[in-house]
């Protein structure tokens, strides 16, 4: 047999693979907190049996590779006024989530060689998307500073890890897993060192909806000088609980759109036109639901932090708890022993090699009952 | 602004693109033969507003990255049975189309600086797809020589296109554009090249279902020895008449599937599940529609053909007849003066360097009535 790509070889199956088997033999009833995932359904007018589709039939035809027209207006208006980033209609392009936008992006932007400084804790597939184009990612400890000193320093701190083969720099915000929401302060630090450096930023929003206690969300791009240099990326997974549908977008300024525009085209040609419909329907209907969300999140995430705050701080945003349990060995010794309660929790490893001692557990993938039996069973388990 | 990336540079804008400001002027009731797509809609218990979505509320969930286990147990027993290909449960992935399947085995299986041949004429994709993974495409002219002379040479012509670079292989099956369907023969003569020089083959099927005059499709991977090397690519978008909601699926040996299945994991994570439920059902039901297809594309074949007979041979498969109009000038020419008249065709650039003197028009893309309409008009205009 011939050999296979570098890149390819450089993908290690994920952590969560080696758990599925066991999961298989879980009972109905367990709290799958593993994921990242909602109990929620998508706004009602935006689900797939609510929607008229009869008149709809150009769907089954090729759609336009950026995206659906009137969708890319809905996004725009959206992006320019809730984001506050200065986007012109060319820098919209639909994707397969947040994954496939960011798939996009490190194709458009890293060359097999370039280093991509990565802010971990991290959300664990930005690695192996960044290896996929040939980008070589740089683990950069990163939020867990920000959490335990208001006052570090952030630029001294980039500056020691970047290199001759620096080219860009990826973070979440807020961060997954351990939902830290970055102040203006904060993410201006940031913003000047990639500046400075001439770096690409890839700015992952996923959890923009997810922020709690009243606090709002900046996008980097809309600081002085970013828009330029950052291609960001949204998702309709997290915000309108559409993950298995696949719908994000990515906004990229107007000197790179158009060639993240033509990588995508050959990544995926178009994404379902049925798919992003359901996605308009979900954006002009769903004002109330991602109030709702936060309404329904926020306590989940005070019952679960309650339960753990001697491992890990209160996240100000985002889905999960991320704890401290002192070692790699403590970890996994938690996470099947949890597991043999019916709990499902994420190892530590899988959001960066300096995370081995921590579990993530999310508080959105199950109703507030099922928060509040997890918070009881991690009181007896930890 | 920092740079892009090299693959992302060499990715050159669709010559489509430049013919999509006139096309916008056109009358409602042209001609868009310049694509390949189809008139009919899906099998009727495939669409989208036949099914019953109400009970398959977990589709808004993440849904498997390899694809949905009952999804993939028909898909399995139809690569069995009808390709003929040895494939067992490890080897399937659903895919964003054939593009999002050639995307995924490209970035497997190629890195940058490997060059892959590509058969042409070649379905215009393909050269951005493996740029897009880093690989060098390098054009063989080759189906028209098959076409002009049914003994050629085809070991040594390929022979003499093979370097020290070579990795692969890529080719489809029927052929876009020409239509070629290869005989058993041919293809032995392309596999054993393939295993003599340890390449990977790509072998594209997404026109299986288009073959007129009663004869058979066959897989390259199906041969004696082929499999171990070959990554073949299936789509719903010719078969089911589902283009547009982008359901394509690709069938890898057992040593490369799990690294193809990573690399699809971190371009899309998963495919849309609604959009895998549509597919299940067109396959469950629509055995009858691909002999409707059939009896429906063949007439639609000979008008187009006899009506341009001097020009192109005629097609075994696929959708279009490729014409070879003498010149790029004249090539041209005729696609302007087509439009003029509504009929919309594609430049022969678009299909490899050598084939500017040419022109494709597809005859799935309209009824019959609308392809007799563009009969009676090539009659005028060539």
């Amino acid at each position: 047999m011939p050999v296979l790509s570098k890149s390819a070889q450089s993908l290690r199956p994920s952590v969560f693979a080696t758990l599925a088997e066991r999961m298989k033999q879980l009972p109905a009833d367990h709290l799958p907190l593993h994921i990242g995932d909602t109990f929620r359904l998508p706004p009602e007018a935006s689900r797939l049996e609510s929607i008229d589709w009869a008149p709809l039939a150009p769907l089954y035809k090729y759609t336009h590779p950026f995206g659906l027209a009137p969708f890319l207006e809905v996004l725009l208006e959206k992006v320019k006024s809730k984001n506050q980033i200065p986007a012109e209609p060319v820098c919209l392009q639909v994707s397969c989530g947040a994954t496939g936008g960011l798939a996009s992006a490190a194709s458009t932007l890293f060359d097999p060689g370039d280093e991509v400084l990565v802010l971990a804790p991290f959300w664990p597939l930005i690695v192996g998307i960044l290896r996929t184009a040939g980008a070589e990612p740089h683990q950069v400890q990163f939020s867990n500073h920000l959490l335990a000193d208001p006052d570090f320093d952030i630029e001294a701190h980039l500056e020691a890890h970047c290199g001759s083969a620096t080219r860009g720099l990826y973070f979440s915000n807020p961060n997954n897993p351990d939902g830290l929401v970055y102040t203006p302060e904060q993410l201006e630090r940031v913003a000047s060192f990639c500046r400075r450096k001439g770096l690409w930023v890839l700015s992952d929003e996923a959890y923009e909806d997810y922020i709690y206690d009243g606090r709002p969300h900046t996008s980097i791009a809309a600081l002085p000088g970013m828009f330029e240099r950052t291609v960001t990326v949204f998702t309709f997974s997290k915000s309108y609980a559409m993950a298995g549908l696949r719908l994000g977008y990515v906004v990229a300024p107007p000197e790179v759109s158009p060639a993240l525009r033509r990588v995508s085209n050959h990544q995926i040609y178009n994404l379902s036109g049925a798919v992003q419909h359901a996605g308009m329907l979900a954006v002009q209907t769903g004002a109330e639901f991602l109030e709702e969300s936060k309404r329904l999140y926020a306590p989940a995430r005070d019952v679960l932090h309650q339960a753990t705050a001697k491992y890990g701080h209160k996240p100000g945003g985002g889905g999960y708890v991320f704890l401290d349990l002192g070692s790699e060995e403590e970890s996994w010794d938690f996470i099947h022993r949890a597991m043999d309660r019916g709990l499902c929790s994420a190892p530590g490893e899988a959001f960066g090699h300096d995370y081995k001692h921590c579990v993530r557990i999310c508080f959105t993938a199950a109703p507030l009952e099922g928060i509040q039996r997890a918070a009881t069973l991690l009181g007896e388990l930890l």
